[in-house]
């Protein structure tokens, strides 16, 4: 500790203490087979202002590649779990005890506001063209929707994810009643991370 | 009536019924010198899938010109307000008896969830690198902000209006009791232009 006192400015220390603190572990976010490197780097670039912190992707059929520079360099505050299989994923998420609910449009699914926030929640978003698989579909709890109120039946995949994630995300927190949910040894871990993340390069223990 | 009840099938008609009682005319979406095709694209889809009604778009230093296949024809169904001079579309706001708020990160604005939702309300959005300009900043009743959790400070313009959209309208909504908030007369106004427009163009009248 007295290694990253030394280099870490007391503004940047603040800083992390407060994004350390709203840090929720028990709402997490699952991109399968995203085709837009767009979409890709804004639902992480989202996924970190929000206070997310779990990020599972699954390339199965297509490489998840988020457009460099509008990621904003995110991804480097958020744990990414990435698979290659579907399969990987969904026992990844069983084994952090996520119930997993999937991204669908349509009267079928609950609405966003009826999902369970008391407990470890992942939100699945799909491919823009094909949506979910259905091998990633049959694992869910269930699915949700966003009420949509146009002729439009739908929402660009990176625009909806941040309409989901921001409303669980307040709901879990109201819920909480404070800002983050990790343990205090998940705290100092991660805020051990994150410090070391703020170095110089050059300067990070290796 | 007779002229399209022809023409138009009742499906067609139940779709249209659904979506003008859905329609919201006391929430705005005002864009202000949008540089990304994508994201003027993006924020009409939105507005169009949430019922929002009215999109005030000034165009003083930068055009605003969505990327056609991304809006998915949402700008059909909504009404769109352009203005050259931001000084045109303030007074346009006031005349419709709007509250103004423009999105501006940071401590000194107020929380979206506090704003007030149970009168006509317009939400500014402006350029993606640069900010709303100071005339329309002056003009606003107040700036607000959607709490942030992260290292990152701000999100994608078209990812900050859904989610201030989309809470917006749910809150007025609920305080309504019912999904849309036209008059009758702008009902059967808009109604009589949604079945216009559900027309092929060759058989619309003159």
């Amino acid at each position: 500790m007295g290694y990253h006192k030394a280099m870490v400015t007391d503004e940047r220390r603040t800083k992390i203490e407060r994004v350390v603190a709203g840090r929720l572990k028990g709402l997490a976010c699952v991109c399968e087979n995203f085709e837009k490197p767009h979409n890709a780097a804004a639902i992480l670039r989202t996924c970190e202002a929000l206070g997310i912190l779990n990020v599972y992707i699954i390339e199965e059929d297509v490489p998840f590649e988020p457009t460099k520079g509008v990621t904003q360099g995110a991804e480097k505050w958020l744990l990414l779990h990435r698979f290659r299989r579907a399969e990987r994923a969904i026992a990844a998420l069983k084994d952090a005890g996520y119930a997993i609910y999937a991204a669908v449009p349509g009267e079928g699914s609950l609405s966003l506001e009826e999902l369970p926030v008391d407990r470890p929640l992942a939100l699945v978003f799909g491919a823009e063209a094909t949506g979910i698989s259905e091998k990633l579909l049959s694992a869910c709890q269930g699915t949700f929707r966003i009420p949509m109120w146009g002729f439009s039946q739908s929402l660009n995949v990176s625009v909806a994810a941040a309409i989901a994630l921001y409303t669980c995300a307040r709901a879990r927190r109201a819920r909480l009643g404070r800002a983050g949910d990790l343990e205090p040894g998940e705290l100092a871990q991660l805020r051990a991370r994150y410090l070391e993340l703020s170095l110089p390069p050059s300067q990070r223990p290796r």
